[in-house]
């Protein structure tokens, strides 16, 4: 299966998901997508060790969007896909863990069916799924949770809001994206509801890169542990949960150390 | 990274997510665990055409449950992981889909940890990525939703109860697992709590396999949509989510030919 590099769609453009940031959590569709492309349109937040993949013909685009706001204009970005479709080359669209979680798919796939341009969706691991393994725990469990939830700690108007109310509740757990700079609106709006000022809330930064690190906290004491450990890499919120192992602290950087 | 073929971790178990079935939407990691595994523990799930990826020498034991209820009670798979670790052989423990997602991964987790053998774990891709991929949608979009939900069907007292009246919202989207018998129960749930009766619902039985299946569906027609297309394999309900495309159709198999 691996030797044969062949591109795994027969369709001009191939929506890849890259995963948390390890290149060894690619799939393997998604590796064969990026050895085969013609030019391959990645995010910013798409690591080095992954764009070193690609094969030796291929172009990079950047199409790098920080955090708050676009610096290139999403309109942008779908005319610079279709241009590249249009002239014949094999697009992959890169997009940091699984396209189809807070990455704008929608947008870029409205634009592809308005141009007539076919495309295929190859998914990727989200980044709480690599967070909640560095923390050797699950984001279900019997007796616990029957339900996980996937939050964005900010959308278009700003801070978002959310269902808090049942977030309140004992035993519920969700990964909360892009939650750094709304840590202190998140801990307002679920104290406000009633939750436990110690149920468990861990931080991981840089889930599965080297790089990565773990803040452990409780909800009453998470803008001060933020504030305290300098969280500067993408960051994933992992609330109702602790790492499984007391001896993680938040200053081990390797997922093979910890557990 | 994929000519040199070495085991991903030093420890002697290692908890793999197998992913939805395609062995191309396995990760890199995975692969390589499973070509250098000493013995495979595999659920009933994990498709055959991942488990024909083993090393040469790798034993394969199947250590199977059914959807209700276990046919090989938990306790004796966690003593089966152990005496295998025990032996010094390479374990792997693989469970489809993603461990940490509906996988009863702490009971094993917690055994390992009373028994003192170091574990890692490499997540996996969650079907619902792989199900909203073949779909052409997204689980999260801007202006629809910011949350997204997995959710099962059941738990160890039978129908989950979840959070109806907030999914019954408009916009709301939830992956719903092992929803097949549950079905006319989170119908009713939904509409009880004042879910529009058009609220679309899509099944994607056996995600991401040669023998996938989309049966379209909307909260009103789900149970004889069902019942009509006699869905036997493993199935997600997509609640909230159509297919992108209206020409798919329940009856086409391949994901490739449809977006």
């Amino acid at each position: 299966m691996l030797q044969e590099i062949s591109h795994p769609t027969p369709h001009p453009v191939a929506f890849v998901g890259a995963g948390p940031g390890d290149p060894e959590l690619l799939t393997v569709k998604a590796l064969r997508a990026l050895q085969t492309a013609d030019v391959v349109i990645h995010d910013r937040l798409v690591s080095e060790d992954i764009l070193a993949l690609v094969g030796p013909h291929t172009r990079l685009r950047n199409a790098g969007k920080e955090g708050f706001g676009p610096s290139i204009p999403q309109s942008a970005i779908n005319a610079l896909i279709i241009e590249e479709a249009r002239t014949g080359a094999r697009v992959v669209r890169l997009k940091s863990g699984d396209p189809t979680v807070f990455g704008r798919l929608d947008e870029e796939l409205d634009a592809l069916h308005a141009a007539g341009i076919g495309y295929t969706i190859v998914p990727g691991l989200t980044s709480a799924s690599a967070a909640v393994a560095t923390l050797g725990q699950s984001l279900t469990k019997r007796g616990r949770n029957t339900a996980v939830r996937l939050v964005t700690g900010h959308d278009m108007q700003g801070y978002a809001d959310q269902d808090w109310r049942t977030l309140a509740r004992s035993g519920e757990v969700a990964a909360i994206y892009m939650a750094k700079r709304a840590a202190r609106f998140i801990q307002g709006r679920l104290l406000m509801h009633g939750a436990d000022p110690q149920t468990p809330v861990t931080i991981v930064e840089n889930a599965s890169r080297a790089d990565e690190r773990i803040v452990t906290a409780t909800l009453a004491t998470l803008p001060s542990a933020l504030f305290a450990s300098d969280v500067t890499g993408p960051a994933l919120l992992m609330y109702g949960l602790a790492p499984r192992d007391a001896r993680m602290t938040h200053t081990m950087p390797q997922q093979q150390e910890m557990i």
